[in-house]
């Protein structure tokens, strides 16, 4: 069954762009996305080539200087946005707290968020609130989101695909009442970009951040990003006005005057090597089109769920409905925690997450159904072993 | 004599621990470090073993979650702190932006500066005062500075060698005043760290940021990092509290609790890739200290301004005192831009600083007597020849 998807799997070629470790089912794409097969030589060029021979010249003469912008431009098709709404910058934190500040207005001082929401957007604007003192952030649960908007809220902040459970928020329905109230929507897409098709300016979106190294393959830690419609681009101003955002850094005045269109948005200098990696990361998605990634990851994660929402034990976290769901399936178990020691232990690698979840995040570009199929009966053989008992699998680690 | 001086110099071999092109005098150390020798197979090593074999497990089985720290510590001996003083972060602007709201109180508003430093500092500082809007920011003559802290001072902020003279304050003795007045000091040893011996806790600094790419070697746009005194290290809280600066990142609560420590200062995921790269930048440094850098960096400049200070159309920007300057030496001439041009046809690199200055940066790791001799020789040459005569030199670049 699963050999006869992954023959018919128009994506299969996909994998051959990664270098995969062997006998390992990779199932955390959404925490680290795979290495992509042209990274070690593309790196080893800007290290010894670039950096080496050409050191200071490379600003220039290998286009240094442009690779924020120009990264940008191809992180865009795969959100839906222009290529001139997109740029790379430091971390998904550091942007959003750029962008959150910049939303904010003389009138307008509350924050609206989900309650539960990936805790680190949740402290940035805690950040914000404090440092600003007259800032108010509402977490909110879902069933009200929509009614707290009012004419005190400045932006609506959401993760569009929940780090927990998967559960996708339909971006459009949600902006609409957000314009009506008059604010602005703040979307992190961090679980979203390159697991699924993200069309931005379709559904009327603002703002938007994400990380680039999960579903894009950009290498651990690698830069972020963010989105601003070409609509509020003139208006917005970045707190974080690094010279790297001046709209002349190498003049050197002494005041600051934002660059035109996203470049305001750069802060110090971006680390290149770090920027080459995520180049490599993003030539993976090369003619692939968003509906199809989306297409695939609705396929496996639908296979996935067939095969272990019967477990005993096992609870299915995400939605059923794959229209309501990224590409990574979360199921809860009294158990969690050692039974994801256990799964890594015998070569399948998901994720945990607090209290009691297993997060199973099959990227579309390197996950076969294969694998799906020896994910579900890995877990399956050691909840009926019960594996939780043994103490191996119970070793403290900084990172879950 | 160029050849007497590089055969008695103590840190000659320290040359062989980086990759140099050919036939070239890089006198941009202070723009760029050189390639560290080991750069190449480490960062190959995280990039193949690391990331493509280990995956995820890379956060706990390589440390990649302790490596802000690792480094940081690595850093302090070079700038006279304690390991658990430093911490690698982000940029230099994102650290400034941190370390400037944190040190604000609720009756001190001002920060003082010196008019004409480093505007990436200023930038910040002018963001953060839009920011709050009811902070002030005074950018002051050097003659002033003392005179200008007060009781709403809250900080001094200062580029400890300035970027463009390469000039260096007398950190304890502006210290000093400025704890007199109830200020904190704050410290961009971006062109000091690697060049000079710094002793920041001689000088009861209390705060401090720098670069990682500069004579630390790091790679273009190697992260930066911050320090903070430990006598301030609980009282002081990080605006962009992102969760990697949490207590707890991965117990994903709700609420923001700093991290004990300098790990507060981190704000999202850091980008392991450029972390590796600045590893084998600081593993340059290993045995070396401090005071002989500094004297190697007071050789080289003193021989370099004795070759050069006398040539029609120099004037020399720099002091000619060494414990009065940094790593390297400006030098203003009417047409610096197109003779900086040629200088790099000529395969001598130095930087051209806006309006009319050539910046000579001698790495102490790298530069020989030698090289200073050929840049000396070069500039004399080019300036007899009338070399920015020529249209080839008047090309425009984006970064210069």
């Amino acid at each position: 069954m699963a050999h006869s998807l992954d023959l018919a799997d128009p994506l299969a070629h996909a994998r051959g762009r990664f270098r995969l470790p062997d006998g390992i089912v990779y199932a955390d794409g959404n925490s680290l996305g795979a290495l992509p097969a042209a990274a070690p030589a593309h790196l080893a060029h800007v290290v010894e080539s670039e950096w080496g021979q050409g050191l200071i010249r490379s600003w220039n003469d290998a286009g240094w200087i442009d690779a924020p912008a120009q990264l940008g431009a191809r992180i865009a098709p795969l959100i839906g946005a222009h290529a001139d709404e997109v740029i790379v910058a430091d971390s998904v934190s550091v942007n959003l707290f750029k962008l959150l500040a910049a939303g904010l207005t003389p009138r307008r001082r509350t924050i609206v968020t989900l309650a539960g929401d990936f805790p680190t957007d949740s402290y940035i604007a805690q950040g914000l609130a404090n440092l600003l003192g007259n800032v108010t952030l509402r977490e909110i649960p879902l069933a009200d989101i929509v009614t707290a908007l009012d004419d005190q809220t400045a932006i609506l902040l959401l993760t569009h695909v929940h780090y927990q459970s998967g559960a996708r928020h339909d971006m459009a329905a949600l902006t609409a009442p957000a314009h009506a109230a008059g604010a602005l929507t703040l979307w992190d897409l961090s679980h979203s970009a390159g697991a699924i098709a993200v069309d931005l300016n379709a559904a009327n979106a603002d703002l938007a951040v994400g990380c680039g190294y999960k579903f894009l393959n950009g290498g651990p830690g690698a830069p972020a990003w963010l989105f601003v419609a070409r609509r509020h681009q003139k208006r917005l101003e970045n707190p974080l006005s690094g010279w790297m955002g001046h709209a002349r850094p190498f003049a050197f005045e002494p005041g600051y005057t934002p660059a035109p269109g996203m470049a305001r948005w750069l802060a110090g200098t971006m680390p290149i090597l770090a920027l080459a990696a995520l180049n490599a990361g993003l030539a993976t998605f090369d003619g692939l089109a968003p509906a199809a990634i989306e297409a695939k990851a609705a396929a496996l994660t639908t296979h996935f769920i067939d095969r272990v929402a019967h477990i005993p034990g096992i609870t299915l976290a995400t939605p059923r409905d794959p229209a309501a769901r990224g590409a990574h399936v979360a199921l809860a178990h009294d158990h969690a925690q050692p039974l994801t020691q256990a799964l890594i232990a015998h070569r399948v690698i998901p994720d945990f997450r607090t209290p009691n979840l297993i997060r199973f995040g099959f990227a579309p570009l390197t996950s076969r159904f294969a694998d799906v199929e020896t994910a579900a009966a890995t877990l399956a053989h050691l909840i009926e072993t019960q594996a939780w008992t043994n103490p191996a699998y119970h070793q403290s680690r900084k990172v879950t």
